[in-house]
């Protein structure tokens, strides 16, 4: 592996522990959780693992006797977060700590290694090697849920053979909440294996009362906004283009928003504020329009317009045409033998219902043909591939040229187009991602050994210097409710949407106004930086600074 | 202005200097100097500033006798680059250096800010808000040409009311050529202007046996590498997608070798290459297609492809096309009457050259509707702004299925589209390219002190560490030869295009089947690091290296 002089630096990197996890350690349990609702339910289908204490990891004076010899196994699941490869060397240099025979072994490409036994020993070499970068290419990961008993089953076999007595996986909600099902599973069937989840996923939706932040959303951030002030400076410079900017993040918009604050946009679009005062599309153009206006009024044709991928799904309308192309086109042979793009129109036209039949014919073709001809394998419009970014620049440009027309707009209208996601999910972690992972990931291993299963390996008190960071597990149980999945209520561990009465929303509300006017307020936030000043180097999000009031 | 704490810290950088611009300064003159080509022409044109001699900065024992005061404008021209800030800094620094009476004033929005008098006097306030920064944004920038004699005349007319002795322009290829011309005739005139140019493009392509590099070519490379590793790390997590990534670079491809170095993505493809071996789109396509079924056959259905911005124009027949298609279109009012994009393309197609005619129906809908439809304001297709990543990632997924339809083809192709330009234009300069703008910038005012013009500030020797550098001016004169430009000779600076025989692209060539093969080869170079280990934060770029011999 040829590595670059940072990659080679970053190897060396020690990250920062709470004072706890330094030393011995010894965990203190709380009183007994409940779930945040559906109590009932959830303790019905969660009877062993439901109800459990919080822990808290302390200092202790002495060692715990050397414990017997142990095997864990790890899984990386769902899409890549900075940050994963240090809860693997933290869960690593944790087991060796406890007793130096202990193994840890990778589950390879994802929960599938585990149902079908592909796995390797993870060793001191191999750990090394990524300690502090980015990716999950050291196992892979994977998208299989591990829902089904038989993939159970199959894991108790696998674990048997590699006399593994803990699984941890590293994953977003579904994942976790999966994690803890496999923990109920195999308490009742006594087998032994304990399950530890882990929090991860760059969108930032797996945040609860217990869980500050999830890792890698961090980083991603940074990386995103780095790149924003990049343009925005650009924008300042050359004064000529608008730039729209579509950001990773489908189904909340938590990443435009921390990169909102970060960087002070003109324009940032949050797309539970487009549902809960059930805007339409032509609500947001007209919205990102008046801004516009008002900038070229005072001589400037230039800004910047930060877009959540998931926009298109949170507007109403847009939710029902798009939900109508999917029942009218999902096997539709007519539809597949029509010849030419403009009869193609014309029958999506003549099928829809008079209010998508509107929508439909007032977007752009390119975007109107991509909801008809590009589908997934089961035949449904693929929206995370639309474009957006394009979208809104195409629909602004026609009612900017008919404000033109009529001389309400003065000004030239220019734009360009940026998606950013794939450049923010490997990145090397920031040293926030690096510290939280090792610590999360050293916290499991005293989870493990004390024991426990269907806990979630947390660190807390994110906004202080990591010494005083607060490590400990939660019962998975008690981040849980019922919720309906594919027409059946399930448990599940609640996504995190932007709340639009939290602090983090409510400083862009009360800002945006002044972001968006004529004293262009662009904050420039450059690369992340590993080796510089703390306040450089060592501060976390501003999301999570709000959400805790800290400075 | 609110500042992000990089910012902030970045304020206080001292940048690195040449030994011999940290004390006193002594010019040393080399032997009368000839163009590169076209001597006699050359010197005819430009009779007071042809064969002035290369000047070399020395440290000197004692100070000169401080100089009366003098006025110094500087103008930003063109294209942002990370540094120009510096360059400014460093001239005012130097200016109050010699004696703290001088002026500097900034002219508006590029060199139309000289012609129309629009200018603002830098004082220490405005420049300590803008060291080490990204962007053009302290003064503006503008591409508006200086070749008009009433320009100049209009520029002597400003310069007098301000009491400006010498113009400082920061510029591209053609910047600095009419710099020249500007000081020629400012010679003629005998109005005691003086004009000193520095050399900016992250192009990389104002280069050549005087000019090592041209600032922000650095900065901006690593911003883009930083990604390119990134989305690299992603694509060997995921193992699910081919990343097509276009950089910016339109005339030359240096941008795209120089991440390919730094990144070793599986394939890079080089423009000029591609024109010097005549090759066709199909060419590309079919090389592309080799390596991502070699791939596919060891299991690896994922990779990175770099692409030049400006391939497009580099493809013979490409560049015939679009010439046919600027003829034809150009005020043809029978087309735009046209109604229907399918009857539009039949139209198109009924007009070309059989070749070209050929060409036209092997391109995706898209691309050809774009090359039809899109046309700037003298109906010229707008090359710069077809999505060629798209074009090729929708060609070569039509040869691989084509492929897979006869069994050669066994993988899986799912790709994912990328442009990076504007995120690295104006980032923070990297330590590099602060370092060596901050040093033209002092060098300049030397040149300026001693009453120097027409020539380049220009710093050298840049592989060693920054005091090693060497400063001094190079007359511009000597860069020049006679090029056609609208059909008439011109004397230009010559454009560096990439040297296929020269030590950087001979090491892509070496290597690239190594990198493309199934034992991936990527590096991740990382963000931008300021504080880090020398190793880490000061080195050129590795086209800097590979041309100079350095390890």
């Amino acid at each position: 592996m040829q590595k670059s002089p940072l990659q080679i630096a970053r190897q060396s990197y020690k990250p920062k522990m709470p004072i706890a996890l330094n030393g011995h350690v010894r965990l203190v349990e709380g009183a007994a959780t409940q779930s945040v609702a559906d109590q009932k339910e959830i303790k019905e289908l969660f009877p062993n693992t439901y109800g459990l204490p919080v822990i808290t990891m302390e200092p202790a004076q002495s060692s715990a006797a050397q414990s017997a010899s142990i095997n864990v196994g790890v899984i990386l699941s769902g899409g890549q977060a900075p940050g994963g490869h240090n809860v693997i060397a933290g869960l690593f240099d944790g087991l060796k700590a406890l007793n130096p025979a202990n193994k840890l072994y990778g589950f390879l490409g994802g929960p599938s290694g585990l149902i079908e036994g592909k796995y390797q020993e993870l060793t001191a070499d191999i750990i090394d090697d990524y300690r502090n970068t980015g990716g999950f290419d050291i196992i892979g990961s994977g998208r299989t849920k591990l829902e089904e008993t038989w993939q159970f089953d199959n894991g108790i076999e696998v674990c048997k053979k590699l006399g593994i007595k803990a699984v941890v996986i590293i994953g977003g909600d579904d994942s976790n909440t999966n994690a803890c099902v496999l923990a109920e599973y195999y308490l009742q069937k006594k087998c032994g294996i304990q399950v530890i989840g882990c929090p991860k996923t760059i969108d930032g939706d797996l945040k609860n009362e217990m869980i500050e932040t999830s890792f890698g959303f961090d980083t991603a951030c940074k990386v995103y906004s780095e790149l924003i002030g990049n343009i925005q400076r650009d924008a300042n410079s050359a004064k000529k283009y608008w730039h729209f900017i579509r950001l990773m993040g489908r189904s909340a918009s938590h990443i435009a928003l921390e990169c909102a604050l970060q960087s002070q946009p003109n324009i940032c679009l949050i797309s539970e504020e487009v549902e809960a005062k059930n805007m339409t599309l032509n609500d947001i153009v007209e919205q990102i329009v008046e801004v516009i206006v008002d900038r070229a009024n005072a001589g400037l044709n230039f800004g910047t317009i930060l877009i959540p991928e998931g926009l298109i799904e949170f507007i109403p309308a847009m939710r029902i045409l798009i939900q109508e192309l999917n029942d009218m086109l999902a096997n539709n042979e007519e539809f597949v033998a029509l010849e030419g793009d403009d009869a193609k129109r014309e029958y999506v036209k003549s099928m829809l219902t008079p209010a998508s039949c509107e929508l439909y014919r007032s977007l752009p073709k390119g975007i109107a043909r991509q909801l008809t001809l590009d589908r997934d394998p089961h035949g449904n419009v693929m929206v995370s591939q639309i474009e957006t970014e394009k979208l809104l620049i195409e629909m602004v440009g026609k009612r900017l040229a008919q404000l033109k027309a009529n001389g309400t707009f003065k000004g030239k209208f220019s734009a360009l187009n940026h998606f950013f996601g794939y450049e923010g999910r490997c990145a090397i972690p920031s040293n926030f991602d690096a510290d939280y992972c090792y610590s999360i990931g050293v916290t499991a291993t005293h989870l493990i050994a004390a024991g426990k299963t269907g806990y979630m390996s947390l660190v807390r008190n994110l906004t202080k210097p990591a010494a005083e960071w607060i490590a400990g597990g939660v019962p998975i149980t008690m981040m849980m409710n019922m919720e309906k999945r594919n027409g059946k209520m399930k448990p599940v561990i609640q996504k995190a949407l932007v709340d639009l009465n939290g602090a983090p929303f409510l400083y862009l509300k009360n800002h945006r106004a002044e972001w968006a006017d004529a004293n262009t307020s662009y904050i420039y936030p450059g690369p992340v930086q590993y080796y510089g000043p703390t306040e450089v180097c060592d501060q976390p999000t501003r999301t999570l600074k709000l959400e805790h009031n800290a400075k």
